[in-house]
C-alpha cells in the first residue's frame, strides 16, 4: 500500500462478539464462538480495552458528521469529531478502558462500559499501564465538566 | 441489530488518513482532506489515541490467528490474541498513545506510535486521563519484559 494508499480505501471488520446485557453496574460481553480460544489469558489483567461498533451510528449522516457541539461538556463551539469522543465520527468505533470483573467461559463481565447492549464488539486488547496510561496528559478545560468522555 | 446479531456480521471501515513518514524520534501522520474539518480542537490535547489499521497483517492468516506466543516478552506459552497486543488478531486495528508533538494543518505530528509508514489511518480520539488512564491496573509479570506492547 505505502503511502500512496488511495484516500477512499476501506478495510472489512467483522465483529467478534456483542454486548450481551448492560445495567447499572457491569456489562456481559459474547464472545463468539469462532473467537473463543483468542480469550486465553485474558483473565490474568485487571483492565481490558474494549472497542466496539457504534452501530446506531452506522449510517452515512452519523458516518459524514466532522464537526459536533459537546454539549454534555457544556460546549457552545464547535469541536471537530477527531478532537472529542462523539459517537458520530466516520468510523463509529467506540473504546473504553474497563475493568474485567469476571469471566464465564466466553462471556466477559466488566464495569465502565459505555457500550449500548447489542453493541458489536471489534476488539479486546489488555491494558498496559505503561503503554496505555498517561495521568498527567494535558486537556482543555471543557473535557473536565459532565461525562469523562 | 440486537443482541441476535449474526455472529458472521461485518462492518466498513474507511481510512481517514496514512502515517505518511516515521523516523526514530516521530511519526508524520496526513489526514486526507475529505476529513480535515474534523481535526479542529485536536490541538487542546497532548497525546492522542491513534487507530490504526495494520495493513500488512490484513490476510487471512492473519486475522485468522487466535494463539500466539509473545515472544518479543520472553513468553514461551500461547496466550489469546485478545490477551495480548499481537498484530495478528481478527481485526488488525493497531492502537497507539501518541503524543501530539505539532499539528501542520493537516499533518499531525506525535512521539511513539508504533505504526509502520503507509498504515492506513482509522480514527483518532482525544486522550482523556479520567476516562483512560489507570496507572494501577494489575498486568500479568509477562508483559513488564521487553516493549510495553
Amino acid at each position: 500500500m505505502g503511502s500512496r494508499l488511495r484516500a477512499n480505501a476501506k478495510a472489512e471488520l467483522r465483529f467478534i462478539g456483542v454486548v450481551e446485557r448492560v445495567d447499572e453496574y457491569e456489562s456481559e460481553l459474547r464472545i463468539f464462538p469462532a473467537f473463543h480460544s483468542g480469550l486465553k489469558g485474558v483473565g490474568e489483567f485487571s483492565h481490558l480495552i474494549i472497542l466496539y461498533w457504534m452501530h446506531l451510528c452506522d449510517n452515512e449522516d452519523d458516518r459524514g458528521t466532522l464537526l459536533v457541539f459537546p454539549r454534555r461538556h457544556g460546549v457552545k463551539v464547535e469541536k471537530g469529531v477527531f478532537a472529542c469522543r462523539s459517537p458520530s465520527r466516520p468510523n463509529p468505533i467506540g473504546l473504553c478502558v474497563s475493568e474485567l470483573v469476571g469471566t464465564d467461559g466466553h462471556v466477559l463481565r466488566v464495569k465502565g462500559l459505555d457500550a449500548l447492549q447489542g453493541s458489536p464488539i471489534v476488539d479486546i486488547k489488555p491494558y498496559i499501564p505503561r503503554a496505555d496510561s498517561f495521568p498527567s496528559a494535558h486537556v482543555p478545560e471543557w473535557t473536565k465538566n459532565g461525562p469523562p468522555t
